[in-house]
């Protein structure tokens, strides 16, 4: 590991970040941005600091390690704020629901930007494999699926993992048509009922 | 581009393969581990020539490029030769068929090894991703479609492409549970009204 653990001086403020909060975010944007771009092996918590305006004791305060930092980050591209909303409307259109919640969050600049260096990452680390498929079982998936009361929580949390990380990675980063170019409602209802029953079908 | 272009002398054999078939297979088999273990930009055709036992002069000759060679190996890992042959049988289970040819083909150790290292290279290089796109669209799923006699063959191409990518993607990168474990029939089993729905219905 490069990794420098933050011992020593207390952390240093540049003074650009007023309190605790907004540093926190601040490191947290700096980490998508980085991650995004560099990937997870390109990318150094000393640069994440550097593009933060904070020091590097002050991210190994708030995350412990490059890792823990990685996964907070992986965490906002693949947790989507709109997703438990989604589960209490009508259960016979839950699926393109779901998918177009996804779509209308990956569309967001930054968390796209994230979203792409995560899908890279986890083909040249581990521990970046490790973190995503955590994140999309018991992460984000498999509590929302709980909730539906149906049978086979984790097997129905990989199918739809699966689902959302070919259809990512088919728009994202091939760029295969027409995929690529369907907005987020029209990807949704080509898609809803493949979602629909890994969600609630019998399987 | 670090390539060498074969000009110059001629193709010089080690004397370790009889003949241009042979010799083709070789540098093929060779591609398939070295793209899978180093990835796209991490394989240069010298390695590849050297694996082979080859003059790297005759991989020009063969497929003239890197890249080409790259889309010859990468056919190979998504190009499924029990394919066709699925096309013919009871059209009802014609998904479930689909599927368990492709998860039969992916459990090939050389078809699995050049697959992890073609979905990573896409991630890295444009090219590679640009090869991707084209194979799992024209080169792959499209013409399989087209021969079903159903509307809207390029968007069920890609639409299967997405499930298929992410399928490979949950299962052999991510090792996501139960996916990672499941036989190919039972996966088959599971996924097969997604794919059926995509291949033949309604769009």
């Amino acid at each position: 590991m490069s990794e420098q653990r933050g011992e020593g001086p207390a952390p240093k403020q540049t003074g650009r970040r007023p309190g605790p909060v907004s540093s926190y975010q601040a490191v947290l944007a700096a980490a998508r941005r980085e991650f995004g771009t560099h990937g997870y092996q390109g990318t150094t918590t000393r640069g994440i600091a550097t593009a933060a305006g904070v020091d590097t004791a002050l991210i190994h305060h708030f995350f412990l390690t490059k890792d823990g930092l990685f996964e907070a980050a992986v965490g906002q591209a693949f947790r989507c704020d709109d997703l438990p909303a989604q589960i209490d409307g009508d259960r016979a259109q839950l699926g393109e629901r779901l998918v177009a919640a996804f779509l209308r969050h990956w569309a967001q600049p930054e968390v796209n930007d994230c979203l792409r260096g995560v899908l890279r990452s986890v083909h040249t680390s581990a521990l970046a494999a490790d973190a995503v498929r955590d994140l999309l079982g018991e992460g984000v998936l498999a509590p929302v699926i709980r909730q539906l009361g149906v049978a086979s929580v984790e097997r129905r949390a990989a199918l739809v993992g699966a689902q959302l990380v070919g259809l990512a990675t088919v728009r994202y980063v091939y760029r295969l048509e027409p995929v690529a170019s369907l907005d987020p409602q029209q990807a949704a209802v080509l898609l809803g009922e493949v979602f629909q029953r890994l969600l609630v079908g019998r399987l």
